[in-house]
């Protein structure tokens, strides 16, 4: 497991929408936009299924997943790589789907992607991009 | 092939950065943000490699690419996925690295990636989420 720095928490908690890229056993790529990311410890991202299709797929045959954390309001960029265990049930599911029902009681909640942190990488343009951060 | 139609393509045109997404062979994914990706034709996406690093490694073992196209100045989501050649010579290689280079110099210009659409998918949250279109 690999923890984030202050400044990466913090460019975390920046951003709106996050792309979220998954795959196939087999190595096709899915990559989407999602809104309700969390980073609930220096490890651990919360991620709410609330429309996900090829994405949930992927991840109940294929743990894996990835994304990355840059925009206009972010300095620097580095993508997070980690292992995903998907909830349906249990105190945490029910916690997220009470925290995202009692802002926005539309919203379906249908599972919890538990993301576990295991490599961040550079993502910055330049000669450094792609190098191991941690 | 699928050809992106005319919304598509306008949609496409006002992106400045790209999620692009890949995957090695076994199902590890890959995001990064890329700023050199054109669309050359209804079906076909030229990606400059400048600083491309596990994504090139990915596409010359497993040349299955997705990028999406979202932002805030973009009406609605939709996920384009794709067949992907890499060059580093020849005519389209020549003519990307000459273009690219008259307008700024100092990038390296490694490769040029062709992708070639296969498949067009929703991506905008809620019910029809993950729907191919084309």
């Amino acid at each position: 497991m690999a923890g984030l720095t202050k400044e990466m928490k913090e460019a975390f908690g920046k951003m709106k929408i996050f792309p979220v890229a998954t795959a196939t056993k087999d190595g096709t790529p899915n990559v989407v936009p999602i809104g309700v990311v969390e980073l609930v410890s220096d490890d651990t991202i919360w991620i709410t299924d609330n429309f996900m299709n090829k994405s949930l797929e992927n991840l109940k045959s294929n743990p894996k997943i990835a994304l990355y954390v840059w925009g206009p309001e972010i300095k620097g960029c580095f993508q997070v790589k980690g292992h995903a265990t998907v909830k349906t049930s249990g105190r945490d599911f029910d916690e997220m789907k009470a925290t995202l029902n009692k802002k926005n009681p539309a919203l379906p909640a249908r599972s919890l992607i538990i993301v576990k942190i295991t490599d961040v990488f550079e993502c910055q343009p330049g000669p450094n991009a792609g190098n191991k951060i941690l």
